[in-house]
């Protein structure tokens, strides 16, 4: 068994982490760290586990953690994994991050969008960001990708490696559940102020903006921005995008199809559909469902992207990115259906 | 134009008088306090109000409020009316208060299930719980009945008048929506824990309790105790309660249940239904819609009792309460009918 | 009192045209007509307005409802009221219809994207397409907008009069509420297909695309396509729309945000917004709320607006429509404010 | 691998133990029947399994499935099973029932309450109602117990067995979400008619009630009745029970308390909560919470259970029957925990 200790494990996405490796066969959580709660067992804040893990939380430390684990998940908020990692990428030692800290490899981007401090320049070019349904190749530092930019970067990258679309004409609409939020109390997480309700955040302001250029960058280095939108809606999982791009004139929209069809045709989550997904068919899993259309009298593609914000984008595409680093089946631990 | 101030107006209840008053013929909002945003105009709070009203927060301030107003609503938290008000109290001035400071008359009491220092014995003696649809005549200082003992007293009040039910059968099971848990932000307010959810919360605790005890015991001295119990539904606006009964023997069911539609005959805003009510039928409006039925293999009757719990379990109510203070017609102000 | 007549009553529209006109003060519904529960009370199917109403279903019998009332409000589906109206249009009896069967004045584009046969081509000539808010004239058959349409038009009826946008650049991501559905009982409205849930449908094919554009046409006659999706969301009431429109070269955007500004400046019912609106800002009352943002790096001005499908988007604004006819004050019977 | 066929899979109850028998070891479906839908694969209903399975939709044959399959589950409605399964019962095939038609062993309270024609004595008394917590022996037809009936029965067994409580004294306030309800388009399950809304149902009609009754007796033969009733509330999944019973004197809560704790102390999926547990704790997964509390002043024990209706109230509590029938580790396929 593959030893994990996981850091910050009182957030969604820790103890999304936690959970989904309970039924790993061939890794263990030992260690879960956070700045709250220490030596108490983490059933007192998760009670759902009760039977099955008295595993207790415990204070973070770097050297015990190497000692005792084998990988760490850093599930921690942005601007902090950026330091406490240090020691670890000093080491060598397996780092998987799924917080934005080593996303941006620019640190002046990073300061701009995130508002905070950046890593260091050097942690910065040893961090490799996989997004995993395309690129399995990593070193010891993972940068896992955001939510918004997973649901994104998937329908996109074909689209823009094989030079289909107007490249300034990429204009995505994302909405998102409250879990995407996290557990900070705030008016815009009271559940009065939410439910029955829809509203527009962060507009042209969200810090997964710049990751989307600089990663469709890597597949076409003409992209210099995108269009994009966030929202919330009153659900608790789930990321819906709507994608307008238009066709570049020559292009017959399914050519286009076809060529993003197999692009993922050995790429187990990912799953082009014919017909339009809804968000129920990917909540609770790893998959991202994708959907294009055409408009003949537009010339815009319409694009649907649906994803779990807390699975695929984030834990368990950590998870995956775990499983081709250490050559393990990649759909190990994942293999989580859409109930109904 | 009667002059209204009403301190609090940053909360659910004070927001909702304020939107209620604003279709009242006969009364005017000419001043709204809050011990935050003072000096700004209510619309930053309320951006919805903006085309109708500049009006804008004021500190408190007891001897200006008499002197611009003709009444004062609290709809300030609990522990807070009683010693604000005093001035009020002691000069004669109308006060209505939606908070819990002058429902229980007992100060032990109040200290017991408030966890707070009561109000003072004279001013409690001053101070007349009116519940609006069975009692309109009130002094000086009307205290509003809680929404939870409004939804359970309504029902109950003609049964144990008519000394109909086993005293000590009396079982309520309520559930409400969130607002009536108001703005404080919480874990148990986070969206995320209340959406696809249910929780029974202050079990055998809520301060309700006592309060729809003490006015049961004034139709029948010999009520002593009920079983009380309150659950949060993932709805923002509304109150639904189960109750439980055994029926006296030597009664029978349609007997009583005339007697109860007989007690609100001429009760615009109680409305004894003959088939079970839902919380939709009551949301946005001031009715309490309330049915019954009865078992005749366990000799219980059940009983719905739904009510709007900001509406008809607080700003609704207190209208109402007004409106009989200043001799107005009952329901002005309060005709909405529910949506769908 | 105007005496009214609405057709349609059972279904969400006629029913809230009914329930708004119960608070007009120069208006009086007399007489409600159905294809089914004929011969039974109102509160049958709504028991909320029993204390209000004892109205009766009636069956459409076109001279009564002339002999008995001022005007006729059709709240049918599509594909019914360009029969049904005949006989009110021979006789210049004033129509209100909320359907779509007299807003394309395409018979062919009716036709196309409806399915559906179309009014004949002298009816459609004398219908008046009404959005209340920039036009307040018509003779006697005005045809009310779409939900989809008020939301949309709105915010961009003074862009292309002002020409201030790429006229092929328009990208309208629309969502609706379930209400918007209508009480059809299909697989779409089943409470577990809903609930937690969001999907787009009727991509490219929704019947208020032509609307938009032959309306926009009016405005700047060089409009040819809009790009244009509908959603729904997990929510009762409410539509709310993100639009992306690319600024003309040669505008500066603040010119442009005061222009609207301007046009709407006398309008109760537009409201400009500083900031972004939420969609419960306006659910519950008769407001669209507009908020643009522009984006220096896309060149890209976002859209939000936000009405309540029902009322702004179907029974307000066609009391609006009759207030304007009537010559009532605009604002009778919807001066409603948002909860909360 | 024990080779399964499903009766029923267009329904909630089939399509769930599909989705949780994919990911058992010992277990695999081969063959799945309805009434619709023959000769498509199943992923055409249900696309989120695309990917995982390309099972198509058989017509119902009892021989073949008897040559095909080792064990049949009937996810049909009432009314279906008691004629469906006769050929499996004559065969002694194994045979597990997810509908109420083996529930009943009188065939007039069958019939009573389910208003339908019952199944033949001679087969209910072949059939063995498995409550898989508390009995784990069965032969060959078992009848797997009612979603409400589990959450109810669970934490009354050992407080009726005990002798605990007074008998006379029960009483059930229950809850469920829309999944509950099946898929069957009605009124009741329209989006609008559920969302921001509750409702009770069925009043002293449910059938699960004399289903509770019967077994409780089993424990105790002096149990006569319960007063039962049944809520809708606005979620997808989950049951949520309040229960009230009476103490009896002589007995102390505690003593009481930890009886129940020692009646399910070796059961995996019943937990005794030391504190209030919510729906959420169990959405998703095949436990029953339970908490009890007592009220001195009252004399009464507040009892809260929880389940997911889908898994412990049907499919899950199905597949753990099959498990011991097939004595395979009980918790296999059913090692679900909650997210959040």
């Amino acid at each position: 068994m593959i030893k994990i200790t996981i850091v910050g494990i009182t957030g969604y996405s820790g103890f999304e982490l936690f959970r989904l490796f309970l039924k790993h066969e061939k890794a263990q959580v030992v260690k879960v760290c956070a700045t709250s709660h220490i030596g108490e067992p983490l059933h007192h804040i998760y009670p759902q586990i009760k039977e099955c893990s008295e595993i207790m939380i415990s204070s973070f430390d770097p050297s015990i953690i190497m000692q005792k684990s084998d990988v760490v998940f850093f599930a921690t908020p942005a601007g902090v994994t950026n330091s406490l990692a240090i020691p670890f990428i000093e080491h060598d030692f397996p780092v998987i991050d799924l917080s934005g800290d080593f996303r941006l490899k620019n640190p002046r981007s990073y300061e701009k969008w995130y508002k905070k401090p950046s890593a260091q320049q050097e942690h910065l070019e040893k961090a490799d960001y996989v997004l995993a349904d395309v690129n399995t190749t990593a070193h010891q530092l993972i940068s896992n990708p955001g939510c918004f930019a997973t649901a994104c970067l998937l329908p996109l990258i074909p689209l823009v490696k094989g030079d289909f679309i107007e490249l300034d004409s990429i204009i995505l609409d994302a909405k998102s559940g409250l879990s995407g939020a996290g557990k900070v109390l705030s008016e815009s997480s009271h559940f009065v102020n939410v439910h029955d309700n829809m509203m527009m955040y962060k507009i042209n302001q969200h810090q997964h903006l710049p990751e989307i250029v600089q990663e469709l960058k890597k597949w076409n280095g003409k992209v210099e921005f995108i269009q994009f939108s966030t929202s919330l809606i009153p659900v608790n999982y789930g990321i819906f995008v709507s994608g307008y791009v238009k066709l570049k004139s020559g292009f017959s929209f399914d050519e286009v199809q076809q060529d993003v069809k197999d692009f993922y045709k050995d790429k187990k989550f990912v799953r082009i559909r014919s017909e339009a997904p809804k968000l129920s068919d990917v909540v609770g899993t790893n998959f991202c469902d994708i959907y294009l259309t055409y408009n003949q009298t537009t010339g815009i593609i319409t694009i649907i992207s649906v994803i779990d914000n807390l699975i695929k984008g984030a834990a368990g595409q950590a998870i995956q990115n775990f499983n081709h680093l250490f050559d393990i089946k990649e759909e190990m631990g994942l293999s989580h259906l859409a109930r109904i």
